[in-house]
This record gives structure tokens, sequence and C-alpha cells, in this order.
């Protein structure tokens, strides 16, 4: 079985906090379920980088509780465990994520997502192509570009409304933590991208875009009939 | 017959000067002749939008080789006919195009470009997103995002070469026309683009995308099983 | 009397809403009261364009107190009654400007500020720099240039603590009028800047830069003695 | 004697290449030079960052002629050697630095420019604010803010003309090296700047502002009568 041409095809999805990443990898997938069934669904998953917060001591999960805390540094994740979990994905097996509350600072004890090497898994995260190595892993390069102002009004209604915070904290988190790490360490990364989508998940034209392209690519991998493809898959996706 | 679902999908292509537009358009065509053969060619056209052009008068285009005429202004394009041309397609007709030299700056005398209302109609140009009713046409909005010193440092190395134009006459040129009203023009219609492209014509993920993209519309149209496309596109597309 | 080298230097300041232009100009004021007496505070007097507003019916009003009349369009200030009035003082004549009353969107019946045409005369507001005729008239054009996101941050604190207003109807009115004036009007108006000032009011040098550039001015007018210049002064500055 | 008081006032002027920073500080020279005389420009000096270039080897600059070196990355520079200096001119000492020929890429052998703690001294450079231990040694922090393509432009003529290089290997040695450190190293510093300066040397009004401030600065520094000042000067700037 040649193992290379089943490898899952890894599109990375960056953009600055509440540019609506995470909106448009959900449009994504609500697409793919809606208009072909669960079988196409089940061909994408979508790994979010917030999994791979190193764990926080209870110092550090106070002081985020705060907004005193940078949760949007490079130093903050744990990219080597996020690599090798791409590669795993990459050589056909399956994986386990320990899941993040983000609401808690902390991942839940002895709750874990397994994610299968389906054809089209897509990562998402502000500093998704901050690291090299991780960066070089993708087929697919997207950024999601929406203005800083227009990415703090969200954020303001978002933190205020879900989690009931105090107006003067979101805003001196976003000041003193928020938009320096973006400006130094997720802007730098849009060079990288291969296509740039404006505005974010209300850009219907370029998320049908993106939509159209994972569908074919389900479909139809180059030089396979569908049929050929379906047996690979099968034999493929089977839980190791 | 339902005109509506014939229509051809309009794809507008916007950027700088010297940004790779017509490159990127260019690419696009021969990937469909290349891999899908001359059917699927003949069913995606280009219109350059310096097509449009009014007619200059002899002083006109004397200042232009001098470098000395903005030909980068709207004043310089005739929108209205390039409207009605493109609703004359969306209606299924045939149109004629005089065909531009821009060597000369002239159009080439009883010279015309014979358009069929094909499935794709791409219109590349620095201000095809500037006048509001040619930029609703578009179904979709592609914008070729390069540099400004990239596109200078290809514009002095082909006006050059190609035209053999003198250094100082270009980069005067550039200054004191091209980049500003690239700045009050072409600039500011960037906010319209559904889709930006980075780089231009070398980024291959990207133009992959659009050339996917236009081969699906081409064959297989929402709603349609794919043989009733084949049958109305070959009653819709014969020579008016 | 040589009515010309008499003539007030008139100073522009233009930048977002909230990026510190009043603050500056405050900081000015304050630091010629301070360090150099009466004498000089008096020789310096700030215009806010806001006075200019055309008056607005009270269905404007009543919108605007809903967010939802644009106060940042061009449209909504009375260019040619500001343009006269900097004429005037630049003639060395003394005006009335009506005061304007930002919490209820209209002028106060009856009040006007009297400026008499003192040395330096600083023009303050999101589109000084807009009209030609206008611009024109500023021997300094300083651009205080804070980013779109810190904007909005202090414009929703100082929103929501000085005027108790709601944080929806806030953000509504920044994301739908704001913003886009700011980006079509205000913005395009930083290439006629002399000066560039970042951060806005906090930034200390460039503050104490422009502060002593005016203490220069009106102390040591070029070719003159500060003794002539005095004496001169005193004859212009008496109330006409 | 108050060593404090007496320290030179030391200004950073960075910018892109070609950006105009050397011909601003040349004006500021010039100015104080023709407008008062030799005894104030005696007081203001300019130290070019290239003359801190680490030595190069035959072989690097054998690749610099051939624009395959890169002249603009930080690793280039001795900053602990400007450091340094920079230091010892603060602590009121006379200071000695080797003279770089651009031309040739390589410092001229025992050719060594003396520089007095002059009460201004202006330190110009691509990177000059990139260091942070240098960069926190100015009192006033500049940045030339002139356009990308504009740079370029003047960059083409400038090495066309004066040293007579080839016009393919000046592009490509712009795109391949001085673009992407101009990027990666330079424009980031940009956010350190209290006062920007669009354009460049044409902007007069600019560079007025700065001028007159340097000479405010030289006549009377804060706190003393100017009489004290030049006695305590004079005392201090006697050759070491």
């Amino acid at each position: 079985m040649p193992t290379l041409s089943l490898s899952p095809c890894l599109i990375g999805v960056s953009g600055g906090p509440c540019s609506g990443k995470s909106t448009v990898c959900q449009k994504i997938v609500e697409a793919l379920q809606s208009k072909a069934g669960m079988g196409q669904a089940n061909r994408v998953t979508v790994i979010a980088m917030e999994n791979f917060y190193k764990p926080k001591t209870a110092e550090q999960r106070d002081l985020a509780l705060h907004g005193n805390y940078n949760l949007d540094h490079p130093s903050a994740f744990h990219e080597q465990l996020l690599f090798n979990t791409l590669k795993d994905l990459l050589n056909g097996q399956t994986v386990k994520i320990a899941r993040y509350d983000a609401g808690k600072y902390e991942h839940i004890k002895g709750v874990f997502d397994t994610i299968e090497p389906v054809p089209v898994i897509i990562v998402e995260g502000i500093l998704v192509f901050y690291f090299p190595e991780i960066r070089n892993l993708f087929q697919m390069k997207l950024f999601v570009d929406t203005d800083a102002d227009t990415r703090l009004a969200r954020r303001v209604l978002r933190d205020m409304k879900e989690h009931g915070r105090n107006l003067e904290h979101i805003l001196a988190g976003y000041i003193n933590h928020v938009k320096p790490s973006f400006e130094d360490f997720c802007l730098p990364t849009k060079k990288y991208a291969d296509v740039i989508i404006p505005r974010g998940a209300d850009n219907h034209v370029a998320v049908d875009l993106i939509i159209q392209h994972i569908r074919d690519f389900i479909q139809y991998k180059p030089g396979k009939t569908e049929t050929q493809q379906s047996i690979e898959y099968n034999l493929r996706s089977r839980p190791h």
C-alpha cells in the first residue's frame, strides 16, 4: 500500500485573535456535513493549537484569570508535542489529544480527543506558522486577515457576554499581552500564507472556495479513481 | 432556456501594476489547456481592461511615450463600454473587443477579438474593482498582492529589456504617475476582494486553488448533473 | 506695520478618533502656561474642528444619539465656515466660534468663543487635512498615529464611563461609521503630514519637540529681535 | 563638575536603506554651519553606523561586490564596539572611529575620525534601534519613513550612476538581501521611534523642526543660563 499518497493533507489556518479562524473551520466542517452527509464530514477534522498549551502552574492560571499571563507567546505552547502529533497523523497513525478548557486555562483531566488520520486535517491557531518545523508540514497555509479594531470589538463582546469578565481587565489584557504578541509573533508569519482570507467567516466566497477545494481533495485524489480511494481509505483509516 | 443559470461566471482579478495579474490569468488558461485538453480551455477566457482605454489623441500618445501621461487614472478608461460588454456576455451574447497595443499606446486598427459567453470569464486590470457597477458583476474578486518594491523591480527590468526604455524615464513615470494612481485608485479597492493572493504568479498553491475552482465550475454547475450541463452548455455556447 | 510677518502660524493636528489629538493640544497649552507663565499661554490657541459641524436637525441628533448618524463624514462639516474663520485669523482679525456640545450633538445656543489672532493657532480634528483649501493654510501638519485597536479601546472606556453609553451601541457605531470614515477620509490624508507622532500624548519626546518649536516661534520670530517682536505683537494683538 | 548634565545628547536616526537618513543628517549639519557659523556646527556631529561593520574576509568582500553578502543583517555589525564608543562619548571622552569605504566594503587602513563629545551626537543607520543597549542610549529616536518603492528607485539610480553597477545585480541584491533584512530587522524597530519623518530629506518642515530643536539644545541647556553653559561646555569639550 503506497503510504505517501495516502498521507492526510494538512491545512494550516492562522490569523489574529478573534479574526474568525475557528469559525471558518467550523463552517468548513458544517458544509461538508450538511451537503455531503456524514461520510464526508468524517473525512476532515480540525485541531485547535490551544490544546497544545503547556500545563500551567496554579499561579500561572491565577495570573491568566486576571489577565496577567501572556497566553499568546510562543513559549506558552508545547510545539514539539504538536509537531510529533502531526507527524504521527501524516504517518497514518491515530492520535489522542488532551482537551483544553479555555475558560479555566487548563486541560480537562482525563479527557482526550481521538483524531484519526482522515484525508484533510486542519490545524488552527495564532501561532501555527511560527515554528518552522510545524509550518513546513502544511500543504496549504491560510491566513484569516481581520482588522485589529474589528477583532478587538469581537473580543470585548465575547468576553463580556460569554465569560462575564470585567471590561477594564479585558482591555488591559488586550493592550498588554494580546496586541504585542500578535504584532511580534503572529503578524510576521502572514508572509508564509498561500492565501489570505480578508474579513474572516463573513467572507462567503473565500470560505466556499476552501470548502470546494477540500471536497475535491476528499473525493478525487489525483491519479486514482474514487473507488480505489474509498478502498484504500477504508484500509488506512482503521484505528491502529 | 433558463438564461440565469447559464450566465457566465465573471471573476475579477486586480492588483498593482506588475503584481502578476496577467501571469496568474495566463497560468490558469494554460493549466486548463494542458491538463484538460482544448475543450476546457475554450470554456474560460481572459479580458484585459487595457483594451478599454479611451482612444488617445496624437498628443496624448506622445506624452505617454515620454512617461508624462497618466495611464493608471480612472478617467483614462471607457468604463461604460466595459460594463456594456460584460453585461452582453452575461446575457449570453458574443462580443467584439478592439485590441490594444500597450507598446504604442493605441488600439490596433481593425483588429478585434471575438469573445464568446464561455462559462468562466476573467477580467483583469488595476481598476477592475474601481467602478461600482462593474465591480458588482463579479462572482469572485481576487486581488494579487505583491509588494510595491517587488513590482517596481519587475517593471524596471521589463521596460528596459522589452521596450528598451530609458531608466530615468521609467523611474520618473513610476514615481509621478504609476505610484500615486495605485495608491489613490487601486489600493483602496483591495477591501472589496474575496481572496487575496500574496506574491502573485509564484504562489503555486493559490493559483492551483483558483484553477481547481474554475475547473469545478466548468464541469459541475451547482444543482445540475454533468449531463444536463453539457447539453445546456452546448445549446448556449453556439456562436451567435 | 508689515502684516504678512505678523500672520499667525497655523498648525494642523489630525489623526484618527481617540488617537490623542486633543490631549496633545492640551499638553502643549499646559506646558506653555506652566513653564512660561500666562503671557506665553495667551500666545497659542486651539480650535477644535467639531465646532464647525453643520447644524443637525432634531431627527439627525436623535440618530446620532443612537449611533446611527455618521459624524465622521466630510459632509457633516461646514468647511467653508472653517476656511473663512482661519483666513480672518490669518488676516489679523478676531473671530467668534459657536461652541459645540459633543454630548448633545449640537451647538450651545448663544455661546461663542472669541479667538484672537495669537501667534500660534492649532486646529485639530480628524478631517483638518481633508479639504485642500484648509489644508494649504497650515505651516505645519502633524498626524497623531495611534493604532486602530488602541483607539477603539480608549473609545469604549471613554464612552461607557463618561457618557454611560451602551457597549453594543458603541461598538456598532464604531464599526458602521467611525471605522469606515476614518479609512476613507482621514487615513488618506496622512500622506500630507510633515511630522508623524506615533502613540499620541504618551509620546513625551515628540510632544516636547512640538512644544519647544512653538515656544521658539512665539519668542523669536525669524529676522527680528525679540524686542521688536514684542512691540509689534502688542500692537497687533489688541482686540479689534 | 556635574558630569550628567554635561553629557552629549544622543539622537538616533533610523529608516530603510535609501530612505534619506544621511541626507537628513547632512542638512542638519549644513543648516547649523550656514546659519550660525562654524561655532555651532562644531557642536553637532554625525556618526554613521556603517563604520562599525565587522571586518570582512577577502571572500566576504568578493561576495559583497557581487551582491551576494548580506550587509543589512545585524550580525554584520560590531554592536559592542558601537555601544562602547557611544558610552565613552557620553562620559565626555574623545573617541576614534575607523573610517569605512562603502564602495570597497572595507575600512580604510590607518584612517580614523576623531569624534569629540560635542553637545549633540547623531547616530544614523538602518539598525541603530535594533540592539536594545544602544537604543536605550538615545534621548530622541527619529525614523525616516520613505516608501519601499521610492527607496528602490533611488537605489537603482545611485548604484548605476555612482558605482556603475549592473542593473540585474542591483535588483537581485535588493530582493535577496536588502528587502528581507529591512522587513525582518529594521521595520520592527519603527515602533521605538519618537518622531516619524515621512518622505525623508525633502520634508523641509520636519527637518527644520529637528534643526531648530538641536539649535535650542546647543544654545540653551535646560536649567542653566547660557553663560553657565558656555563655561561648562568649554571646560568639558577640551580634547582629552
